[in-house]
């Protein structure tokens, strides 16, 4: 359903957020996400463009989150790399539908509405932190302890 | 949300939903759906490599439905172009989390499978022929009698 730019985002997004405290490398990200490099590279780009994340160059740079996971939803990270809004117009520009959309797109209107609400409620804290879950994003490993992914980042480990 | 292709591919089926007794050219599909000629041949490639629609070439040809509107689902139409699946096993490929999605794909696939109910339970022909509503897809015009679009389709009223 979504592109895979927006799966990629999320991924990096995620991973961003299981290391809040860490300018995180673009070749660790990549790795940790399972993303190719230069298809990241322009992924990132996106969502520092939309100020979700900063980034330093050099030795010892990377990107780490904007703000807090608490303050960031999965819309808006779907947003900063795709379209996903409500059809207020007919998009065919047609004169005499006016304000009233046809059937079909009344339908992805509301399709649209719904994923909007389902996405819009959800940040990337309670994504890495869901009370009962066995698995954390992108974790290769169980959550007993100090989990460390992809070789570099340590992730603690939730309450 | 949905990609332009998708939006291109409904916008046609609808079309050819509205003339189901005729082959319709290419070009004329083209103006009615307001879609680059080019961009809407590669789209019905797309469809007829899925058989929800069928073509002849040359003079007098075009394209029709392969089969009655009341059998294609509007999700027949998005896979064909697209993909709307479940995720039934890590993206990643993540030897641990097994058959548990983490907390972020698991949401990924409950709006798949939000999108997968929404779309599979309406077809063409519930699209073109919605009681009450004022429009029709794609007709720049109210249906009193019998409505030409585009120049050459002429579409029934529906009762």
């Amino acid at each position: 359903m979504f592109s895979q730019t927006t799966e990629y985002a999320l991924r990096a997004m995620s991973c961003l957020a299981l290391a809040p405290d860490q300018l995180v490398p673009t070749t660790t990200l990549a790795s940790v996400t399972h993303v190719p490099p230069n298809y990241l590279a322009k992924v990132l780009q996106q969502l520092a463009a939309s100020r979700l994340i900063t980034g330093r160059r050099g030795v010892g740079g990377g990107y780490r989150l904007a703000r807090p996971a608490d303050q960031i939803n999965l819309l808006d990270v779907i947003r900063s790399v795709g379209h996903l809004e409500r059809i207020t117009t007919c998009p065919l520009g047609l004169a005499n539908h006016g304000p009233n959309l046809c059937p079909l797109h009344r339908q992805l209107d509301s399709a649209a509405a719904t994923m909007i609400k389902m996405f819009d409620g959800v940040t990337l804290k309670q994504i890495i932190d869901t009370p009962g879950s066995v698995n954390k994003p992108l974790c290769d490993a169980n959550r007993t302890s100090e989990v460390t992914i992809g070789g570099s980042i340590k992730v603690r480990p939730t309450k």
